[in-house]
């Protein structure tokens, strides 16, 4: 099996070397990443400016694959269409350091990658990882996790393009329960800023740290993940809201 | 009605003014958008840098609102948490340069800023205008015909945080025919790259403007903006491939 890694957190993160290893047992792994880190980059592409790429091998001298000045949906697109000499049987995004649950799952650059697979309808898995503040991520515990979530998800033999988000959670909140397919969590998340005056006296906004999603709806990736589930969501990319096309269509619309 | 304006084209754009002086005629209308150009943002934020904000006023020294160093859904969070004394009652994206159809809008910052607006549970409208190669664009035009797209959605009386994509097609291909509620287009693209050496000797790529969907699905948004139709698609952010669940969740899955 042949496997493109990608992520969003750049090529030399600790999460995708550890997602790495696990895939090597699974297949040959080509890694086609950001050189530098792009969280929260969402679906966004390079149009306006170049793409820089650079060869990058692993510590035994291995090579690993490509580093790309650009975004996490950049590299997939690049490595599909012109790096890799054939296409993959799977696409991998991750490991995430932090979850990509809820609402998140539309900034995030690690999910946008696995989109961006789906559109060349090439199956792919994105993988994140729960993180509890101030603690250090145990990524060899999360990759092993997710190298067998792909494994199963494999087994349910997916047509081409099918499109999975995989979470674990938190590693700190005590063991893993269990592995549960639940849709995504749509409940608002409350944010705040932080205002703030600069030396040169301009106001200046910063995102606070401290978003949560008060009310999540139950039976949701955001719950499960709470409870220390696995959440596997299958994802679509379609964004008509077809419930309401129907009664739409039956206005007079003029010009 | 208050109105709250953004886009990915910066608070300086054509397509804004246009679509400003058109939405004056149906509110108070503020503006929070981009200081620079973001096209292609996606649903990106800024997360690990502050956003500096600057008050901008229109030639005849009136206030406009606030441009804002960041991303389209940046604008639109600092606009409804910070900066907008209430909730605005309408948010409008746009006018962009450039259509948002099919899986374009995936990119789109212009509709991100719109799916933004709508997890604050706020009615969010994006606004794009097709173009061809080579002509400018009649934002003008298109503006006009963008606000009497608003003005009809607005008497559907939508529930709160409705969400809309408004393509009005290119106005160079001949006159609007009309208007039409369709679906997104799903069908791929076909893009490329232009592979270039710099003078440092490193390979380079650049994604080409040549791209195109060779086989749209019938009855879209893609198909209607080039028989010259204005499109109106309604969105939702929920990703999850409902259809997919039920046969997922039969599998065992296990740690």
């Amino acid at each position: 099996m042949r496997i493109l890694l990608t992520n969003d957190d750049g090529i030399y993160a600790p999460g995708l070397r550890a997602l790495r290893e696990e895939l090597m047992t699974l297949g040959d792994v080509t890694v086609v990443a950001p050189a530098a880190e792009q969280s929260a980059a969402g679906h966004s592409v390079t149009l306006l400016v170049p793409l820089l790429i650079q060869e990058v091998f692993d510590d035994q001298k291995r090579f690993l694959g490509w580093a790309v000045e650009g975004r996490p949906a950049d590299c997939v697109k690049l490595a599909l269409l012109e790096l890799l000499p054939e296409p993959p049987d799977l696409i991998v995004s991750g490991l995430n350091a932090g979850s990509n649950a809820g609402i998140n799952v539309l900034y995030s650059g690690t999910v946008a990658a696995a989109i961006e697979g789906s559109f060349f309808r090439l199956t792919s898995i994105a993988c994140s990882l729960g993180w509890s503040k101030g603690k250090p991520l145990d990524f060899r515990t999360g990759a092993a996790h997710s190298r067998k979530v792909i494994e199963q998800i494999l087994k349910t033999k997916p047509t081409a393009g099918t499109l999975f988000n995989v979470n674990i959670p938190s590693l700190e909140n005590g063991p893993v329960k269990g592995i549960r397919v639940l849709p995504q969590n749509v409940a608002p998340y409350v944010e705040n800023f932080i205002r703030r005056v600069d030396p040169r006296g301009r106001t200046y906004f910063w995102l606070g740290n401290d978003f949560g999603c008060p009310e999540p709806h139950p039976d949701t990736d955001e719950i499960a993940l709470r409870e220390s589930y696995i959440t596997v969501t299958p994802l679509q990319f379609d964004l008509t809201n077809h419930a309401a096309l129907a009664g739409l269509q039956k206005h007079e619309w003029t010009l």
